[in-house]
């Protein structure tokens, strides 16, 4: 008995679905039991290199869901619209959705939930974060026994990418851009990866997935590297630092909330200084990784390629395949329950806490005049604020930025109150030796 | 509505999963509906840190595994018998089973499997390999859509931590292994982990999963890190490699076999050389990590601890949890189908070929007499034979084992069939200048 599959979108991803789809050959068996029925392109008439029936494609998403014989609808559209819509009618109609739309799911993931609940059809969207990486089925599925401390990721290929090579190379961070781009491993609009905004739309996927409640993606502190400068990557590296841009969600509190109470997250996206032995740390190019650490399973990493076609194609194909093992597990009956960690219901309250109460590291980079004791006076300032330092080196004044006879001081925490932070750095930034706080990084 | 879970066993992970069960806050829902009914132990009057009812603990294991109120039977006692009867029991009345026993699955996995088939059951073993690494439901569900080419891994976290303090501290196998011992990271008859039988009982369920049939266990090429020498850990480091036991399953041929016919793999563990920027090379201490090569997924990894009690607990209650998942969308009516991703039914026949046919890059030590012109007729029979060389280093004769005025001479080899190699050692074994042929470690 075959199962219908209705495809929305053939572009690389769309295009590696129907390749795997076509030939089963060799792959589980279950491959061989899905038929594409279907599938909404832009151009039916435009040539493609894949040998599909050309009566199967249709410039008419919503004929692809409506059609009695697909019975799952994949929707590779990508963007918010009409995507969201596609999928709130496929729910509508009773047909479980797979999706690897990460901006829509990190928005309107609660109204899609509530839609698929209320219809009791599944919405699986392994591809959505980290690309062929089996991230999202593990935090479903084989890690509910844990408390969940924190989720932490390499999850943008694009800026790990520009990131490798800043710190190989010592490039500066436009040059890397613009050859990402000519090499296709950046977008012409490179906007949503190097502002941070894609690894943000992941986090709050994964972040919803660990910890069991909606986060409010507009409330997640974002910064991306399009800011970041290749002093601080080098000076980092000296330092004994690899710089990345990390998401993270993290659990406050001590961990026991009042039945009922939202649990405190901090969720946040930024450039951060990893010690070069972390896990993260070895993580290179446009590969993903991510760090899952829980009560009791410790530390488990996750590990691949964050994009692509194939990688991509070969997690949307997993989650059809986990649809179809499961309604053969239930016969296929309507209206069969749905199993609760396939289905991923939320099942309690998150909020996201005020960053300035969080705990960290940091990295500061200070333009001085090289005057003697202007290293006490800054200590002091990070004294008086009750900010511990691990470390303090002036680096001597060299390149854009800085005059003849300045210096550069870069200073590392240790883990501190970000208010109590913020209080020392305005109290150096007054100092007359300051000439600015040139740059400011968190560390882990 | 609860679900009874019977435990067989409770040692450090029986007590870790007890813990889990009786301290549900925090965790996903699921897990409050899991209810201890009944603890197989060998002596239950002996005092437990654990808060548990002493009426649920019994010496009887065949009476939890009958008790009606048990409809979940965890196995963690380990070793083949009376493992292996009462999982075998506990299927054919009608119980599905998580187990954490890698011997018993690898010998019986078959004999189990079938059993499970017949009666409609599950039978779940996430934390037989990896300890608490997502790895088998991984395998399962999340990479079905793939043609799988390799799985290898370091999955003993003894035989790593030896591995590791022996390449940071140069010190000796035997010097390192007592003292593993001496802090509970070795058992006191470290044989299994050591010779590597570990690591060949993992990668025959690894494989068995990946490539969809059984594979022989007894039929695995084992080798283990008792006979590695300190040497061979430095020379390997100075040529930019690192010497882990690395566990492989690779698919031989051209992919396509005739329908029906057993595909064909190379099963191998032993001590192996990897390149240091290898994703398995910065696996440290006793953590695990398993790479997975795909069509189209490419590389994923999972790593995370290899063992432990609050690792292992935390996958051994993934698995009860997906029991009790699907056990909700089947409305647990008797004699429902299975999911045939998460029951993992075997699909193809597997067959394990001669190593003689393999292909792989290798390392040679050779204890020369330092004469005039042995690296070329060394080289010489290399070329004779078709082996091309990657390398070839003559390090000054140094400590035990070499004669003044003798040289050791190291050789890595490019890729090269097994067979064409052994007969190009066995000419060099038969040059005058060659004493001995020391070591030999095959090369990622």
């Amino acid at each position: 008995m075959t199962i219908g599959v209705g495809l929305l979108g053939l572009g690389t991803v769309g295009a590696g679905v129907a390749a795997i789809l076509l030939g089963p050959e060799g792959r589980h068996p279950l491959v061989a039991e899905l038929e594409l029925k279907r599938v909404a392109v832009r151009d039916p008439a435009r040539a493609r290199p894949l040998a599909l029936d050309p009566a199967l494609l249709t410039s008419n998403a919503e004929a692809v869901v409506d059609d009695p014989a697909v019975e799952i609808v994949v929707e590779l559209i990508g963007g918010l619209e009409p995507a969201r819509s596609l999928i709130l009618r496929a729910i509508a109609a009773g047909k479980p959705v797979v999706t690897a739309n990460k901006a829509v799911i990190a928005r309107y993931g609660e109204e899609i939930a509530a839609a698929a609940a209320e219809q009791g059809v599944y919405v699986l969207i392994e591809a959505a974060v980290g690309g062929g990486i089996p991230i999202i089925e593990p935090l479903k599925q084989s890690l509910g026994g844990n408390r969940i401390q924190r989720v932490s990721g390499i999850i943008n290929g694009t800026t790990n990418y520009i990131l490798s090579r800043m710190a190989d190379e010592g490039a500066a961070y436009g040059d890397v851009l613009a050859d990402a781009q000519r090499l296709g491993y950046a977008e012409a609009d490179p906007a949503a990866d190097v502002q941070g905004g894609d690894a943000a739309d992941k986090i709050a996927i994964l972040a919803g997935l660990a910890y069991g409640g909606a986060v409010p993606r507009s409330a997640i502190a974002t910064e991306g590297i399009d800011r970041l400068q290749a002093r601080d990557v080098a000076y980092a590296a000296q330092l004994g630092f690899v710089v990345k841009l990390v998401a993270t969600a993290e659990r406050l509190g001590d961990g026991v909330e009042e039945p009922g109470a939202a649990i405190p997250l901090d969720v946040r996206v930024h450039p951060t200084l990893l010690p070069k032995h972390h896990p993260l740390a070895g993580v290179h190019g446009v590969n993903n990784a991510i760090l899952v650490e829980g009560d009791p399973v410790g530390q488990v990493m996750f590990y691949g390629p964050g994009a692509g076609a194939g990688p991509t194609a070969s997690a949307v194909v997993a989650d059809i395949l986990n649809i179809a093992g499961i309604r053969r597990a239930t016969g296929n009956q309507a209206g069969a329950p749905l199993d609760p960690l396939l289905a991923a219901s939320s099942w309690r309250r998150c909020r996201l806490v005020d960053g300035s109460t969080s705990r960290h590291r940091n990295y500061v980079r200070l333009q001085t005049r090289d005057q003697a004791g202007v290293i006490g006076r800054i200590g002091t300032c990070f004294g008086d604020a009750g900010v511990s330092i691990q470390s303090i080196v002036q680096f001597e004044g060299q390149g854009d930025g800085i005059e003849a006879g300045g210096a550069e001081i870069v200073v590392i925490t240790h883990e501190v109150e970000e208010g109590r932070f913020r209080a020392a750095l305005a109290a150096i930034e007054a100092l007359t030796e300051v000439e600015a706080v040139a740059a400011c990084l968190r560390t882990l």
